[in-house]
């Protein structure tokens, strides 16, 4: 099943399931069986047998993507965890994940501009996979971390590299409005199967710039759950973008940067393509 | 005015006001004037005139308080940002801000305990100034950015110093529960006067560890908010915490980090003193 978070024509927030090009609202506009995709996952509703009967249907090319969630609660993001961005980036030998931080107000949804900044002349793609907790975390062991993760989506963590790079902490060139792009489906955990048979691929205006499979993760999911959840308690609907593969527009060479009207995908296998059009600020 | 959140004789939360030792219960268990002292920012009335009559009063020793803001918005963490600390960690020569988040789990209030993590052999504080959002401030000048500010407390950033190094992001070292000490007051910026007259000192057991004038920001107040406000949208509600002077633990010497038991305070002229005792997880 793929969940969608969307603007209904009524210009309010809705969700739905897409199937085969058709969305069933499922939130306030139609059905109503929560308020959004988080309350889902707090009802432990979310990825169950869904009743889709009378439920208004929409052609999904004509939805307004919203963030896979659109009021998520912590976002842990993982720095530098697969070893080819390691190296492109001379950080190799990592002994514990690099973990920073997104207001939930950075992020937007499939379709959506990926805003650049006016400040910035360093605007950059990072494709990654985003995991989203179903269940409280809490010093989880890694064998146990699977039963915490509701589902998987898409998550493109645009950066505004001299904002990054500013300081030692990367917080700001993280954190610029319309610059976490989420989406478009989220998908539950046990439709997915395996994630490391995954592959991650970005592309720029059609170059592929970054193809990696999920099992290369320098850390893997459940290190990173273990890692997290010592000193930090993760929620239902908290949310844990896992790290880019090499390929960063920073490390490209000439032309790797973004510019205005640069088309970006993020592609994982199951998840959809993530697509997001890179807008001057103005 | 001397606003403080606190729990009520019957658990939960509530806020009023401290004058002379006596605290005016002005929350959800007394007038009710607002649910909490961020609503009561967000309406506009945090620092205005306040009718007491008919408050219940509660005697101030008697209150269990709670950290000075219980639902901030976004916490923005302000690092190396007075000389002397920059000195004592080599991180001289800052061109701009170094900013950090915390979570707002992570905080306590006044003489509630700070947890020294099982996994740290390096659990450190480090005294700040708090200052609290009162109007929505997004890219705003050095100028105008005194009246985006609702008022000001004092902050302890314990920090988990292994878990901060352990990669070059700091977050997991910033965001253990109990280790952001807020209170006992939040102070309106009009009563308070000029922050640059003010003068911060951390004590530990009774010897002072750090102290200095908030005159020696090496990023002052206009220019943080001015930078904060460049990349995220402030509002009311949310905090930044400024930085913290030279004199932290773990370039003390001998004896200078935290250990259970050791008694931690953090005073502000005009804006009290914020005292945690250290306690060792268990």
């Amino acid at each position: 099943m793929k969940y969608v978070s969307f603007l209904a024509a009524n210009g309010t927030e809705t969700w739905g399931v897409a199937i085969d090009g058709t969305v069933y609202d499922l939130g306030p506009t139609g059905k109503n069986l929560a308020a959004n995709v988080r309350e889902l996952i707090e009802n432990g509703a979310f990825g169950t047998e869904l009743d889709l009967s009378g439920a208004p249907t929409i052609d999904e090319a004509e939805i307004t993507h919203l963030p896979s969630l659109t009021n998520p609660g912590k976002i842990i993001c993982i720095g530098v965890n697969y070893l080819a961005h390691q190296e492109e980036s001379g950080k190799t030998g990592q002994t514990a994940p690099t973990v920073f931080t997104r207001f939930a107000d950075t992020q937007m949804g499939h379709l959506a501009p990926a805003v650049k900044p006016a400040s910035t002349t360093k605007f950059d793609y990072e494709g990654e996979m985003a995991l989203v907790i179903g269940k409280e975390a809490w010093r989880v062991s890694e064998e146990d971390s699977w039963d915490h993760i509701a589902g998987y989506a898409c998550y493109n963590d645009f950066s505004v590299r001299d904002w990054q790079k500013a300081a030692s902490q990367w917080i700001p060139g993280k954190n610029f409005p319309a610059t976490g792009g989420f989406g478009p489906y989220l998908v539950p955990a046990k439709d997915l199967g395996d994630v490391n048979k995954l592959t991650l691929e970005t592309r720029v205006n059609g170059e592929v710039r970054q193809n990696a499979p999920v099992s290369n993760l320098v850390f893997n999911i459940p290190q990173l759950i273990n890692y997290v959840t010592a000193f930090t308690k993760l929620n239902p609907g908290d949310v844990v973008v896992t790290g880019t593969p090499g390929g960063v527009g920073l490390f490209w060479g000439e032309g790797g940067l973004l510019n205005d009207g640069d088309v970006v995908e993020v592609e994982i296998t199951g998840l959809g393509v993530l697509r997001n059009t890179v807008k001057d600020e103005v």
